[in-house]
């Protein structure tokens, strides 16, 4: 699976993608992620991206320009599954939303940044908005690799265990249950008997239950999904 | 604002707190950033941050000591408004939470990384858990730059028009109208007329009804609020 990204601050995405899961998926060639400095598409002698909105107030928008000419360069390269946008005013991002993306090929990604890109830009070349969540941020980076993130970790033979992923919290619409590990005994606080009871079936039906029990308290509008 | 981040990946960390607006938010002093090790209080020879869960079962959980260790390494160095934990079973950020959490001082946010944290550290230190969305990402690295990038956006000062955040989506439960920048004729895409006209009392209507049009299509929800 390939992953193009667009970018005004392109070394802003550098670290998230040269570390941990999406370094060794990268390196297993489960995952290629380019990242394309918009800047390089920029106009006029200062690589122009950006410039004052339309009708006024504060806030620079990104020029359709160059960014039709960076989108435009990718797709004389290849064809894409989805040209997505990072904005608030997207589809919310979920699990169910990662899992079918992980099932294609070639994704790009287009990162806003200040107020946004010019709207002519979304209708002729996006076919996908996608906002992180109900909160504004500077950029679209970090929604991006978080993107990345998510829909790299389903890809089969990136985790060392499959089945790790699947008993994540929203694979099935519940929160996980807690998890503990040594020493036994922290300070006095103990880990819960069942866990250390050795009795498998016994540990799965306390998961379960307090998965429920989670899930209950803390987010019971999932339970109606 | 202080911002003290516990990852046992903090080179993850690194370029998102190098660019734009949070460098330059720490540039002014607005803001204070500062990534500590985990494994810096790892156990033994090894430097140990992780062991198989109790019960059973895929992934590793991170282990109480060295994570009681370095919480207890910086409170003693300073008070802290709150210990965040990010985790998907956690409140889900929003940007009101970015608004209240924007008035605080001293913030820890732990990164959890494979399975979680020892349930034990959540009840012990813990004082506020943040999911960032219905997903799972292979640590709350990125979940935590997220978290950092929309407080600090909306701190006075660090943008350079204070305006500019305060017009953003969801600041008044709307999302933000389409914007448009030079040219306004561009491969006979037109911008709409009245963002020409110098009108300003017409711009601020029309604006006004593409949020509430662009809400109702996309975001009911918002409006219920």
């Amino acid at each position: 699976m390939r992953f193009d990204i667009i970018s005004a601050v392109p070394n802003l995405l550098h670290s998230p993608f040269e570390h941990s899961i999406i370094k060794r998926a990268q390196e297993r060639e489960l995952i290629e992620i380019q990242i394309i400095d918009l800047r390089e598409f920029g106009i006029g002698k200062h690589k122009q991206i950006d410039d004052y909105q339309f009708g006024g107030g504060a806030g620079m928008v990104m020029m359709p320009e160059p960014l039709d000419n960076a989108i435009s360069f990718l797709k004389n390269q290849r064809a894409y599954d989805e040209v997505i946008y990072m904005t608030p005013d997207g589809l919310t991002f979920d699990q169910a939303m990662a899992n079918r993306l992980s099932l294609k090929g070639n994704i790009m990604i287009i990162c806003g940044h200040y107020k946004g890109i010019d709207e002519r830009i979304r209708l002729e070349h996006v076919t996908l908005e996608i906002s992180i969540g109900d909160f504004v941020l500077s950029g679209g980076e970090l929604a991006a690799a978080l993107v990345v993130d998510a829909i790299s970790r389903i890809i089969p033979g990136v985790l060392n265990n499959e089945s790790s992923a699947l008993l994540d919290s929203f694979q099935d619409n519940l929160l996980a249950p807690p998890v503990y590990t040594r020493p036994a005994d922290y300070k006095g606080m103990l880990v819960p008997d069942v866990l250390l009871s050795g009795h498998e079936a016994k540990i799965d039906d306390w998961r379960y239950e307090m998965s429920i029990k989670r899930t209950q308290e803390r987010r019971p509008d999932l339970l109606d999904k």
